[in-house]
């Protein structure tokens, strides 16, 4: 049976860092270990936010901070789904938790146009960085052909809300996007009566 | 068609409350205006929130802060559904959404029993005030029998995981319970895609 409390963990630890005035880069640094713990078990994760669209990658949210410093996002890849290539604008951290990730780097000329970098492949338990001025173009795809690949996404904002934009690869002609989320509900994290009832 | 900005304002303005380092009453007070702005419109409640259970009344929880200093909960009653008599032990308001519910409040003698106090009706638009040491013992009911009332709680900790009491009315026999919440999920409060990209 999944249970919800490694998320409500996460949640609450993540929280706790903005309380003690970090830097972004000393919250994303510290971050990236709590989602490292968060994704070294795959049992928690409700059913609901690991659905598959059959068309499109899903990105369900699963918390948004209320006063919107960051957000938790399960992206669901079903068989070889891919995003186009995109920015952020904002630091972001990727833990992947099923199956297989691949993430082509880009950076951008100064004319505009992309320069093709580095595929890397993520596996289960590890986790990547995205900072803007760093590294913040990219092209994510399912690196299996047969089944799904669900990562965890962590970003210094509400990232559904965020104005960003899509490139195309040859051109780099850019197209403003606000990607909004798969779902209309997220999951509940805070129902303690079982735990605390046991 | 509902928007779900009403109460992601109220949200974001709540969770600011507690940055002022108010008193506990004082963010009930503030709160109180805050949740009378709320339940003076009823168009922004998402429908699965607003779904009456056949046999008991039905806590949906709409919010939580992660912090765990307050919580907001749909309260759905069918006709002729009542919660026997109970306390709270946070600072609790009430804002009535639809419909009209009934209130009977107690008070507990020094042998234990209860005194039975006023009962009173609230009507849409209308928030009351529960509070440890003043009013935190009551009864409420449907005050309607043909047709679903739903009231909007908003109280000082996470409700659904504190381990309070409901009482016999005549002994006042005492017996523990945690509430939990009657479903896995809470509103996507944080999908501003469409309002910002009309
Ligand atoms: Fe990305
Ligand atoms: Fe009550
Ligand atoms: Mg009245």
């Amino acid at each position: 049976m999944t249970s919800i409390e490694p998320l409500r963990e996460f949640v609450t630890l993540f929280t706790g860092l903005f309380d003690e005035r970090s830097t972004p880069v000393e919250i994303q640094k510290t971050g990236a270990k709590l989602l490292k713990t968060l994704v070294s078990r795959d049992d928690w994760l409700p059913e609901p936010y690991t659905r598959p669209h059959p068309e499109r990658y899903s990105q369900y949210l699963l918390h948004c901070d209320p006063l919107e410093r960051f957000s938790v996002v399960s992206f669901v890849w079903g068989p070889g789904q891919k995003t186009p290539l995109h920015d952020h604008r904002v630091w972001g951290l990727i833990g992947m938790l099923r199956g297989r990730e691949s993430e082509t780097q880009f950076t951008r000329r100064e004319d505009g146009t992309f320069a093709k970098g580095e595929t890397g492949y993520l596996e289960p338990g590890e986790v990547s960085f995205l900072l803007p001025g760093v590294n913040d173009y990219h092209l994510v795809a399912n690196a299996l052909a047969d089944r799904t690949s669900i990562s965890i996404h962590v970003y210094g904002a509400n990232i559904g809300g965020v104005s960003r934009a899509v490139y195309e690869e040859g051109s780099g002609v850019e197209k403003t996007f606000i990607s909004g989320y798969s779902s209309e509900d997220v999951p509940n994290l805070w129902d303690r009566s079982r735990s605390k009832a046991a």
